[in-house]
């Protein structure tokens, strides 16, 4: 690993990936991507049951292209012929592309601490040492850290990553805590191993009428939900926010705003989301109302130049890019960027609007459907 | 119903319901698309099991459209809440929309005869009476025209588009013939119901390597297929060519051309395809090699002027549209051309290219996969 490099790019999951692979198609000779465990490390640590809520579709060909694939001329579906791929799988798929576009890439390489004085490069403290870098590209995900301050006693609940297959779960009866797709995911596969199973959320979300997926619940939650309610194991509250959970002896007492009570025998299953890992910087970032880190028009931090984020993190305004089909879109943009202050060859961009892997006018976005 | 239009669209379905919307959109004043049937006739006349294999997804909100969505901003799984929609829910979503937009629609009117006579005015015989139209767009399908002259002795077998529900299926074996993604359906459905079944392919489809999904199967077919073929009751025979079937008493001999002989005693499910509807009006119509109607570049037919063909029928080339997404990104190149010659106002086609509705230049299609 070059000690000093132009970009360093933290996360080789999905956005690590993709941003990536463009800065290797714009000629970018120094870079470096660089991951604390293995390529894809977050979706292998996923269930072993888990699996894409959006569905794969090899339909690149016709200009229309696979909602999970983070690079033009790629897709899950053709690598893996899987539409909804586990988190291995997809794994696999990221590894495929790392090894065919030939990504400079460190794994098991952790970055402890970065540094930035007025307008200098970047230094950064790592598991192997130090580093400088022009720009940093933060993409290390969301979802491998747990958020166990949502209420107090949260330390007694078992989050939903924590879960490394269902059928280790050996208790006839469960709690929920959370309605969105990783509630619902519990509640479907804890049903599916013949558990009763509660689920408290604060938002019926399977009763929302919006066309944003980052709102509601995804068509294939929604199908197994509706498979699992068929059975009769299952009991859903919603409008309920959860105030505390209290370890007694054998007992835990879920308590919550509203005034209702549900006891159980087993940690319930904290299914309410993560801390995201800007929080590791967070000196870095400022933070919006809406708690994620205020970034420009380019997708850099408005505290800290040079700085990039992408991935699930992202926010600009209402619109969440929670999806990899929406995220992926400001890979080039952040790229573009970048791109221009070291003077690299951009004419891939092109492809990349071709591909519809290039969003940087989000005036229409987020309409909702006509019908 | 006018007895005299501008342009008269034949075919309720998908592509007529598309291409109603542009002209409409248009301000297309006097049209009218007829059915001879309900809307989305063929989709209810599935097998009550039978499901969508492209998948669903509301992702039109940032610029990814729906792969089964007919028209720009909608979407049949913001409309249906399913990924995998039937052939019911699907007429559903069309019947939206031709509500929604307020399509002059007449159903049950069926067409008899369409003759033209040197740049006249198309004289169209209906079940209904007849009427005249300067332009014609047929959009009636493919898949309700089971093709009985695949070989001798094809009468002997029942259409899979003919079966009404798998749970009509009584015996316990079948055999069924062709590999593509409706006999693999058959086998799915039949494993199911716990019937032993043959299937007898002339292409192992399952085993091509291509990223195009008109000539390998869907991901979704795929996932199907191979939970089948966990269960034991599956024989799957490749390379295999049907010559002939013979009825004898209540045995069914299926003879191939590579000489093996396969015997049932129950009619041989016939899973190899359709006559697509064009072979009703053959005559306005040349055939290309590969069996299809020849089309100019913007979908008219190169016989006779005015008449223009969408839908799963359509081919340019080496290049199949027979899945949704493709097809509908023609309907706009074949309104431009019926609206440039009747001079409407074509503003709304900016919106169809920009949510990748609109499919010109064919040169960068069906290229395969990086990876």
């Amino acid at each position: 690993m070059n000690k000093h490099v132009d970009v360093l790019i933290v996360g080789a999951g999905a956005s690590g990936i993709g941003v990536g692979i463009v800065l290797k198609q714009m000629g970018c000779g120094n870079f470096c991507v660089i991951d604390k465990g293995d390529i894809g490390e977050t979706f292998r640590r996923w269930p072993k049951e888990m699996r894409f809520i959006t569905p794969s579709f090899p339909s690149q060909g016709f200009g229309q292209t696979d909602l999970n694939a983070v690079a033009p001329k790629t897709s899950p579906a053709y690598t893996l012929d899987e539409e909804h791929p586990t988190g291995e799988e997809y794994a696999e798929y990221l590894e495929v592309l790392a090894d065919h576009y030939q990504l400079p890439l460190r794994t098991k390489v952790e970055v402890k601490e970065i540094r930035k004085h007025n307008n200098q490069l970047f230094e950064v403290v790592t598991s192997k040492g130090k580093l400088c870098s022009k720009f940093i590209v933060w993409a290390a995900g969301e979802y491998q850290y747990p958020d166990f301050d949502v209420f107090p006693g949260a330390e007694h609940c078992i989050h939903s990553s924590q879960i490394h297959s269902w059928e280790e779960m050996k208790a006839d009866d469960y709690l929920v805590i959370g309605g969105y797709e990783s509630g619902i995911d519990a509640l479907y596969q804890l049903n599916r191993l013949n558990k009763k199973t509660r689920l408290l959320a604060k938002t019926a979300t399977w009763e929302i009428d919006s066309s944003d997926p980052s709102i509601v619940i995804s068509p294939y939650t929604y199908g197994r939900m509706r498979e699992a309610l068929a059975d009769d194991r299952i009991e859903m509250y919603e409008n309920l926010t959860v105030s505390s959970v209290r370890k007694e002896g054998n007992s835990y007492y879920v308590e919550t705003r509203e005034g209702e009570q549900f006891t159980t025998c087993t940690p319930p299953v904290l299914a309410t989301g993560y801390k995201g890992s800007t929080s590791m910087i967070s000196q870095l970032f400022e933070f919006g109302e809406h708690g994620k880190p205020l970034v420009n028009e380019q997708d850099e931090s408005t505290y800290c130049q040079g700085l990039f984020l992408c991935g699930p993190e992202l926010r600009h305004g209402s619109h969440v890019f929670c999806y990899i089909y929406k995220f992926r879109q400001r890979y080039a943009v952040l790229a573009e960027a970048i791109g221009s202050r070291l003077n690299l060859n951009m004419d891939i961009l092109e492809l990349y609007q071709k591909e519809n892997f290039y969003l940087d006018d989000l005036s229409g976005c987020g309409e909702s459907c006509e019908c």
